[in-house]
Formats: C-alpha cells, sequence, structure tokens
C-alpha cells in the first residue's frame, strides 16, 4: 500500500462540501484511487472520513481518508489553491464558463504550474450558489438529461477518470497474446495450403466458382484474425484428428 | 418518465453476467440511466431486478429494470448481437484484442448497423474466461494498477459515460450569461475610463510608470473576464456608491 510520505500530489484535489454519508466518502476515495487521485479535502463533513462506515465503502483505500484533510468553510479549503472548478448538475443564473469533465481536465493537464481543487456538493442539494461563485468555472458532466442526477462518489468517480485518461495516455488498443507470436504470412500460406489441398481431395469442389468462392473466403478468415503460432498448432491438431475423407485416393 | 413503447435502443446492450447484489442491479441501472442506455440483460441473476432493494438502489430508473431481460446462459444472452465486448480488469491469456473504454465506444459509435452487447461478470471474480472467450474484444478500463477494482455499477457507468459523450458530442465548454448579454467594447471602454478618471482624480498615480502599470493591470482584468452588462451595472454601483477622495478638486 502506498503510505502517506510517497503519496503523489499530482492531479486536483477533491473537495466534497458538506458531504452527508460516511458511505459516500468512502466510495469517493476508492473512485479517487482507482484513478490515481490521492488529495481528499471535506469541508465540515457530517461524519468522519475515518468512521467504519467510510473505510468500509473505501474497500482499501484507507490511504485516502486517514490523509484527508478537514476544513470549517469553502474558502479555507482552497485557500492554496489557484484554479478552482466547481461540479453542478443544474444550471443556476451564474455568469460563468462551463466545461466538460473532459475539457476541465484537458485543462489541468495543460497547466502543470497551477493547483486546482474541483468542489463538490451534498448529495441532496449540490453545491450552494456562495461556493459556485467561488469557482473559475463550472464542471457540467454532459449526462441524459431526463436523469442526471449522479451519486457523489460517481460524480467524482467520472470526473477523476477524465482526468487519469489524460494522464496517463494509454494506448487505446492492444493485442495480447500471451508468449506465443504472431504466425508469419509463410506459416499461414502453408496452412492455408494444407487445408485447401485436403478439402480439393475429398472432393467438396464440385465446381470451379465454389473453389474460388471457398478458397477466398477460408483465406479472408485466417487472415483477418491476426492467428497466433499457438493458435495455428490448435487449428493443425484439430484438422489432423479429423478423418476427412480422401476422395481423389479412393477414386 | 420513459414508457418501455418509447424506450430509444440505440446503443449497446448492458448484460451482467450472474451479478450477485439486488442493490449492484438497481446502482447499474441508474447508470445506464445516467447515459441513455436503456437495455438491460441480466444472465442467471441471483437477485431479482424487481426486488424492493434492486428497485431502491435505481433511484427511479425503474423502467430499465422492468424492461430487463433474463436469460439461463451467457450464449443465450448473446445470441442476437453481432459483436460482443467482454470487460475484464485482470489479463488472463486470452489472445484477444484489448481496448480502452474510449475505443471500444468510438468503435460502437462507428458501427450503428451492429448490435453491440457489453459483457460485466459478477461481482467478486469478474468473467470466467469461458464468457471472455466468446468477446470479439476485450474493454479493459486504464485505472490505477495499484487499485483497479471497480464496483460494477461504477465498472458499467464508465463504459456507459464514455460511449454517450461520443453519442451527443456536447460542446465542450459553454459560457453561461441567462438573460444579459456580453458588454461590448465601447461600454467596457466607457467603464474602464471611468475607473481611469476617477483613480487620476484621487491622487493615486504619483508617478507616470506607476499609472501606465496600474492602468495596463485594470484595462486586462476587466477584458479578460468577458464582463456582461448585468455584472458592469454591479460595478458601476460599486464605484458610484465608494467615496472616492476627489484630491485633484481639493488641490
Amino acid at each position: 500500500m502506498t503510505t502517506s510520505s510517497t503519496m503523489p500530489d499530482k492531479g486536483p484535489i477533491i473537495i466534497l462540501v458538506n458531504p452527508q454519508l460516511a458511505e459516500n466518502i468512502g466510495m469517493t476515495a476508492r473512485a479517487m484511487l482507482n484513478c490515481g487521485l490521492y488529495q481528499m479535502r471535506l469541508v465540515a463533513p457530517k461524519e468522519s472520513p475515518l468512521s467504519e462506515k467510510a473505510l468500509a465503502a473505501s474497500s482499501g483505500a484507507d490511504i485516502i481518508l486517514q490523509n484527508a484533510q478537514i476544513y470549517p468553510s469553502t474558502e479555507e479549503a482552497i485557500a492554496d489553491c489557484d484554479c478552482i472548478y466547481a461540479t453542478t448538475a443544474r444550471r443556476r443564473g451564474m455568469i460563468k464558463p462551463i466545461y466538460t469533465a473532459n475539457f476541465a481536465t484537458q485543462e489541468i493537464i495543460n497547466q502543470p504550474q497551477h493547483r486546482y481543487g474541483i468542489l463538490f456538493g451534498p448529495e441532496r442539494t449540490g453545491l450552494h450558489n456562495d461556493d459556485v461563485c467561488l469557482a473559475n468555472a463550472i464542471i457540467e458532466i454532459p449526462l441524459n438529461p431526463e436523469h442526471c442526477s449522479l451519486n457523489l462518489s460517481q460524480a467524482v468517480l467520472l470526473v477523476a477518470y477524465e482526468w487519469y485518461q489524460k494522464f496517463i495516455s494509454a494506448p487505446q488498443q492492444q493485442f495480447v497474446k500471451g508468449k506465443t507470436e504472431f504466425a508469419d504470412k509463410e506459416k499461414i500460406t502453408l496452412f492455408l495450403k494444407t487445408i485447401e489441398d485436403k478439402l480439393e481431395n475429398s472432393g467438396i469442389f464440385t465446381q470451379p466458382e465454389k473453389r474460388q468462392h471457398m478458397v477466398i473466403n477460408l483465406r479472408n478468415i485466417f487472415t483477418r484474425c491476426h492467428i497466433t503460432e499457438q493458435e495455428l498448432n490448435t487449428l493443425y491438431g484439430v484438422i489432423n484428428h479429423l478423418n476427412i475423407p480422401n476422395h481423389s485416393q479412393k477414386s
């Protein structure tokens, strides 16, 4: 487990304003750790981040809860930050830029010299206007307008997730194949020739057009699926085990 | 509330394989509705999607639970789909493409002619290999490798969120200003002239360099923050109320 002294302090500070339920504090800690965010601040929480309920709900993200800092007011919680975003689900007559979670987290990544804090309001009411107006911009997560009420920890999860995706820049697609390698084209060609010969001998190709059609389909299948050596061995095993009738020998 | 007959069927089908807890089925329904996904399938769930616990946890996403379809096996649940993704947190020696949630959902958006299903495994174990190998590709959500265990509904939320962002293509930034308009440049110039004159008269500019420095800063502030007419009126109100000493009159 990460210890307090080695806790990374990159990434925005997650500030929960007046959270009501210990479970939500715990689940938020879990979501933060899932996404590599370590700094939690709580403004006048109703329950302790170290309560049994919070610790249980964090599913092992104790480190976040143990290091959570508690403040009496939002102003004090944000005092050492130089840019604040406020998350809201409803618009409320503020004159303010509104960013998606995607856009806001890209801003955070683009400006590593700044210390960012992100405010999340209490479960039932969301942030008060007195808190929203302290923010440089609003984060509004684009959701189904017919059902946009998110659980507190899920709102944190989505923002933290957006940040982490940009922070790590994970490859968008990979191919896992364990210890085997892709079969090279020579092996694939040999394999295709083997089945084509076996089919030829079995007498399945009654008409030349049928032969061409089947051969092209088989070649497409076994090249498109980017077959590995391990899989090729399985296919040879199957083909050799099957007793494919050899009509050419019989005739 | 959306009724069954008008339920949109765009977007992938969310398939929970052997979910153990009714709460997670309910929370998943909520996450789906948050992100505009309506089609839930359950493979041999331990508890009913219409149980009290599931309905309570759905926070009003009953419509998803009422229309959830139950199947005895994964094969039957995916039978009418033509592309399946399996979500996993651990790699397990499969020879298979791995996509991020971002990449996989872009594929879904790019291929509207296909019916996609996304498999999510039971809470403790995740999907069995027997289910994973039915999938065209694996979705692996990039998360902190030191703490990548997600709650079931949160895994669904992240995938559903990624899909919805592409489905709606929300503007990444906006500016809300209610019924007021941005003040035009003439009004801003007049306002700046007003404060500069008042400051001039107050005797604050003891040195020409100081004057230039302050004036440039003030102009930068009030142009950068893209001020509205409503806010300009507030500023005029403040300035007119303040009794700014008029040294030039006194001298």
